[in-house]
């Protein structure tokens, strides 16, 4: 694969993702350096060989070394970070981002880039209900989609590259999106089952439910369980079209609401044939 | 164990639930019996080994060889078969269910049964996606929660028994709660999340979205695929309070939804701890 020739890989955010790129790309044969804010998870890195070397600091001497730079950071530091540093980066490095939310942090970052590096904006949809380096795990790559959501600015061997990353860590799949088809599709899969899953668990209290409980709230619930400051930022970033797929799914919900209240048994078995036929098509793959 | 001496266990519906526990008890050398619409599902129990004998026709004599019947069909299926056939029951004989809805259907059957016999109404929360005595596996109910539901009307020693037998079919908790309050637990774990994960699924045409889908949505939506005739049935027995937890998970959503659209993040984030704290007590069993 083109991208295994000779590269260095910079990992910017050493979590649960950084972490779990760094995995994969070091036991790939690749040299792979970390800049993060913890000296424990750089040391915690290097003796997992994780990664060959890493630093707290960041330094030109050091980032420019590197032919791509991963950022694994939350948005808004990633922005940031990109304001402070990036005349440090190497001419010609490929930049790409984990980040949830694609529309308002992609363009953002290639209105301020310079002209002589490339961004391209990748999506893992992988996670896990634990964070830091420490659960770092590239299995969870495995049977997971990745995202490349390239602009009118970026270069075909751009996309290229990033979009073997995808292939190189193990992902199952590797999609192409427009960052606006990207945040439609994530604010419904995504955002709108974490509002879900957060709003039920918000409900009861529940330590006495858990002995009458079967799997499917237990399934449903798994990702209430969330990281709130990570989240809440790529809520906020993502919010119209957010708010447009929690009305839709208000909609819905109350549709089935009102068949139930008026004992509409044909509507609710319409409602749930639909339901059922949709849910088909996740099974086959 | 109390019900292991020499009794008859007669399984009356052999679907998914009903051929599972005739697999369970069989299993452990109990002799069990099973009436049944279709001779193909007698057949294939009794090839399979899930059932000593079976028939499709209800018989006095038949039916008044067993000491304990369990029913596993459709609440009004049940009730029906009760008005027509209780009379055959042998004097002193145990009646249990596996029912999804509590007090519409215990009360109603105990005021309407005979007096030798007794009714003690259950509910194993196991399932699975899937139908028929084809799909019987025992297994679904090694980590799952087993309900008795007793009332007034019940002997301690039929309670216990009922209870006996939620173990002995290696359900991991036995819990005993009121019809009442076994609906309105219901209502919320198991419906509401039915009622959910139906609405969400029927948001879109989801056809191509399978490719970028993460495993929240799917885990999410799992119980999606859903037997609209049965489930309709257990919703409008179990309407108001149904209708009372959807109410409750509307009001939820809707404080988070306006949280988003405010930019609150605050209260975003204090609604996020709220359920990352409740979620935890999932995580210890």
């Amino acid at each position: 694969m083109k991208i295994i020739n000779d590269v260095k890989f910079l990992i910017v955010g050493l979590g649960l993702i950084g972490g779990s790129y760094a995995q994969a790309l070091t036991d790939l044969g690749y040299e792979v350096g970390a800049i993060t804010r913890s000296q424990s998870s750089i040391d915690y890195a290097k003796e997992k060989g994780l990664i060959a070397h890493g630093t707290t600091e960041v330094s030109e001497e050091y980032v420019k070394q590197f032919d791509i730079v991963v950022f694994a950071l939350y948005p808004r530091v990633l922005i940031k970070w990109l304001d402070q540093y990036q005349s440090y980066f190497k001419s010609g490095a490929l930049i790409t981002d984990v980040t949830g939310v694609k529309g308002p942090v992609v363009y953002k970052i290639q209105d301020m880039l310079r002209d002589d590096v490339e961004f391209v904006g990748a999506h893992p949809m992988a996670g896990k209900e634990v964070y830091g380096v420490q659960n770092a795990d590239k299995s969870i790559f495995k049977n997971a989609n990745y995202i490349v959501t390239p602009t009118e600015k970026n270069t075909k061997a751009g996309i290229e590259t990033c979009a073997q990353l995808g292939k190189v860590l193990g992902f199952k799949t590797i999609a192409e999106l427009s960052p606006e088809k990207h945040d439609e599709m994530i604010g419904f899969l995504s955002q709108l089952t974490h509002c879900i899953a957060v709003s039920l668990m918000t409900c009861k209290e529940s330590e006495d439910l858990v002995n009458y409980t079967g799997d499917s709230f237990r399934d449903l619930t798994r990702i209430a369980k969330i990281n709130e400051d990570m989240w809440c930022e790529l809520f906020l970033l993502n919010k119209d079209e957010l708010l447009s797929q929690m009305d839709l799914f208000i909609e819905k919900f109350k549709e089935l609401r009102d068949g139930i209240e008026s004992e509409d048994t044909e509507k609710i078995k319409s409602i749930m044939r639909t339901s059922t036929k949709r849910r088909m098509y996740f099974d086959k793959k």
